[in-house]
């Protein structure tokens, strides 16, 4: 996945291509390509394929900014890669090795294993690690003639996100479209029609666009576009005018990456999940570890920093409690220094967002040289902490720009809860009830981040109250701390308030001290066991004359009796309540950050990948 | 030790002791006694003791005030239980059975259990478990009706500190006194003659007063007060004008107890390491375990709150590097709640100053309950920890009054490096050359102290340049990460000043966002190995405007091309360096808070011991 452009008209497709890969190069990708179909001299429809690892800089070099592919009809792909690292293999278009079949794609494919396996039963070969190449061969094998038909027949068979540009040898002329899960638009203009994953591709072409829904499908010639649901039947779509300027495009309407980040995440969450949940069974394939080798596990390592540590925090609850496995955290800054003590039946586990972070980098080729397994929870495919660590399992939330994480941060803690449920199950720490109802639970967080979203206009006004606020305290207890962690460090990051989190009962070991009239403190209770003692840690601030904000679950109603301003999130399992909690927290932070005028996606002093030391 | 009086003279003794005593009521203790002598119808010395635990208010109404205690000369003592539980029996004075000998004794005998044991042997009864109880058999031993005599072989018998106030019965109207490292003095008034441990005690009758000097003897009626050195020599001395007030007395001329606290560091250091080595070997006694159980440990698992928890962090670092233990550190609150997988063969260390402190007390019967040993680190004798942990190791610190810690957090980190030093040599994680270095090293550290302290005008005038500061961060990395912990706990305490503290790897992943222009940053860098590291993260928050102000140890001139303002601190062994560089960060906190014109000794919203949770 990562940015789709297709064009046909009257001028020729690959300098438009290019121009509109251009426009969505600010997202990040590691690969680009395009495919653009000519008919030849014997009236053939030939699809040539250019695509390179790296700039587009390089395809445009390779191709004469676009001039030495002919045709007015192509597609065009800038890759951020999920499955398979980066290399002109993986990167888009795919096609059969005849090009019969050629297109584009963003998104995940879930079931993609168990259907290549299939095809290649059929006879089918893979040339890439990708998912996207079961869709071209699925493609294949459906087409007979009638490409919608072949289209919806492929749609009822895959699992997954998808927004696919096509196209088919024998369809000259033609550009085939459709989606599930991931955006795309059509968009018309006298010079001829396109298709893009965003609205910055083609805003310099036209403003006239048409919004393609889940499930609808797309037919495109230079003359007409014709839509169609899964039944086949054509439907009518209405013409739509887009008024941002490129800069609002870029973030597809929001004001700042962070917030278009935040609203990422129910999709981010559900991506990262969702193929990992196979027959109602966590099934984590590129763990690459037995089940006696899960067995074996005497202890885990996890070393991180910034957020990524904080999901180690809360990594250590919930594997200790789901899975029993004793826990120990380290920030990467520390443990490559600290000779620190391994037991040799440790798994090491890094988290890292970009799979560069110099330090964590380091502990993961410390912890190989004692001989210890490690795995990398990573983001970016390919990256180094992907490449060196024994297995990689990667979180599957795209391209993040805005330097304070968000989405990024919800997807590792998704992995982190797959691996306990799964190491829970595996051994035998978790009754098969309650191993049936985390698979349940888990697979309902990201509706339930999106409610929270929906309630974002509150958290907005609370946060232009506070938002000259010199410090803001954050408290809690157990899981609640963690979530702690993470949400002032966010406020922090953006705001530049000093934020400080706390474990709500060392408070009273010094830092009350610092407890005075109309201060912000902010107390999480969402663990059920421990409301009680939050509320009384509550009471003590307020009766230092602190301000509260409560953020507690629905049902807890009796906050409002302590706390001056409460919010609440949905329920789910305690050991998954900071998946939830944590929003509201980004939420605080980003428009604290807006009320105060700073610059929210680019923090002075901050870089997005820490690569030294 | 704690609290002694004695006077002799025109008016009865009981009612001016048990006053005195009340003047030094504000030190704490646990029971309190007086012995008075006088001569009956037949002309015979007959010396009454009354003594108690608990309040002086049960002594007042044992005696009517004093009243019903005939004699006109007498001792009186208030004890904080150092060897032995707070009890009547405990309690001084202490005398032999037909109270021959009858003293009163503030400070610690060090080789007490092998005088014991050959007093013993000589037919001694012992009746306390007191560590005073030897001095008084051991006087009665040489005491051939020559007191100064008896004294000076008990005095070159004896190692330790030690004030004494004593009785002798066939030396009625004198009191002998004599001191070492502990402080005694002397005064003269028309209404008679008075020793005692502390002005305040003795302010209501005079001003006149001779300051006994170590190794001086006093001997006192109610005509004249002679002195003696060791050699028997009668000497001179020079009688002084105390002028100060009642306030400036209790301490002991210091303008807050927080100062008087950190200059007694050097000796409680002493006190808490020098009685635990032995002919160049550790031997801590009351640890009660066979090199068998330490070999077979583990782990181990420590458990505090504030400055406690933050010995347990330096104390991970020191275990694991020489003793190579793996450590986990945790809050108590948090311990208590997080439901923790520990190990079978895991020692729990539970650290704290008051011994009440309510979730560390619950985090020991938690560890208990799991069917596992633990070792309690304890200041005040008889505490609910010291009392229900397997074991207890006290910090021989005295009280400490100050809420803010010093002394107390102080002799915790050295009872730490006892254990891990102990340990290193039992488990053979240790060369015989290290250790000789670390069990001489260690001896060092009160002088190196000391010498901190005496350049404390530097660090003041500093303070005084940053009192109006809003915020201020402390880095370091390893174990300069944990003192920074300390140092910033210190400040925020009791300068009400926003400071935190950070591995300095971390700083760049987030929290540098914080740092602008005049930020005051203190980095602290005394581990050699780390220390071109840490000078690379003050170049970063240099380069960011703030004003650092370097630590490291004397040698490390090249700070000053980076750092503002450098403070030095001597060299030692690099696992021990947090007992030399959180002195300047002390002195720091409290110069800042007397900038600020605050209540240093008293700080808003603070207990100094937290007995709920």
């Amino acid at each position: 996945m990562c940015g789709i452009v297709g064009y046909i008209g009257g001028s020729q497709a690959a300098p438009i291509l290019l121009d509109g890969l251009a426009k969505l190069e600010y997202r990040g990708y590691d690969s680009a390509g395009v495919a653009v179909s000519s008919l030849d001299e014997n009236g053939n429809n030939t699809i040539e394929v250019v695509k390179a690892k790296g700039r587009l800089q390089i395809l445009r070099e390779m191709t004469d900014n676009g001039s030495s592919v002919p045709g007015f009809c192509g597609i065009g792909h800038t890759r951020w890669a999920t499955h398979g690292e980066p290399s002109a293999i993986n990167s888009h278009p795919h096609f059969e090795k005849d090009k019969r079949v050629v297109l584009v794609h963003n998104g995940i494919i879930e079931n993609y294993l168990e259907l290549k396996d299939r095809l290649i039963k059929k006879g089918y070969e893979f040339v890439s690690q990708t998912d996207t190449e079961v869709l071209v061969h699925l493609l294949d094998n459906y087409y007979k003639g009638d490409p919608i038909e072949a289209i919806t027949k492929v749609m009822v068979r895959v699992q997954g996100s998808y927004a696919l540009g096509i196209l088919f040898q024998d369809r000259p002329g033609e550009i085939y479209a459709v989606r599930k899960d991931s955006p795309l638009i059509v968009g018309t203009s006298k010079e001829g029609n396109l298709i893009a994953s965003d609205v910055p591709a083609i805003l310099k072409y036209t403003r006239e666009v048409y919004y393609i829904q889940n499930m609808e499908i797309v037919q495109m010639s230079d003359k007409e576009i014709k839509f169609y649901n899964i039944d086949r039947e054509e439907i009518q779509k209405e013409l739509t005018k887009v008024e941002w300027d490129t800069e609002a495009a870029e973030k597809g309407g929001y004001e700042h990456f962070m917030l278009k980040e935040i609203y990422e995440q129910p999709k981010a969450v559900r991506d990262t999940i969702s193929p990992r949940i196979k027959d109602g069974k966590v099934v984590i394939e590129e763990l690459n570890m037995s089940d006696e080798e899960i067995k074996a596990i005497s202890r885990i390592q996890i070393v991180a920093c910034g957020s990524a540590y904080h999901v180690g925090i809360s990594a250590k609850y919930v594997l200790e409690e789901v899975a029993k496995i004793p826990v120990d955290v380290d920030f990467a800054s520390e443990f490559r220094y600290r000779n620190p003590i391994l037991d040799n039946n440790a798994l090491v586990i890094i988290i890292s967002q970009s799979g560069e972070t110099a330090d964590s980098l380091a502990a993961l080729r410390e912890a190989q040289a004692r001989g210890l397994k490690v795995l990398g929870i990573v983001n970016v495919v390919g990256s180094s902490i992907a490449r060196e660590a024994d297995n990689v399992m990667y979180t599957w939330a795209g391209p993040e720009i805005s330097v304070a994480t968000t989405k990024a941060y919800s997807t590792q803690l998704s992995a982190v809860y797959l691996i306990s449920i799964l190491f829970g199950q595996i051994r035998g720490t978790v009754t098969k009830e309650a191993y049936k109802n985390m698979v349940k639970e888990i697979q309902k967080l990201p509706e339930k981040i999106q409610k929270i979203l929906e309630e974002k206009e509150r958290i907005q006004w609370f946060a232009n109250k506070f938002a000259s606020s010199h410090d803001i305290f954050f408290i809690g207890r157990g899981l609640d701390y963690a979530t702690c962690l993470e949400g002032s460090l966010k406020l922090k990051e953006i705001s530049y308030i000093h934020s400080e989190a706390y474990a709500a009962g060392e408070l009273k070991h010094g830092t009350i001290s610092l407890i005075e009239k109309d201060i912000l403190v902010v107390g999480v209770a969402t663990q059920e066991q421990l409301y009680g003692k939050l509320v009384s840690n509550i009471v003590e601030v307020k009766s230092r004359g602190a301000y509260v904000m409560g953020l507690t679950t629905y049902g807890n109603y009796a906050m409002e009796d302590t706390a001056d301003f409460t919010v609440y999130v949905p329920k789910t399992m305690s050991c998954f309540m900071t998946s939830l909690a944590v929003i509201p927290l980004q939420l605080l932070a980003y428009y604290v950050s807006v009320a105060k005028g700073l610059d929210v996606d680019k923090p002075r002093n901050l870089a997005k990948s820490v690569t030294v030391e």
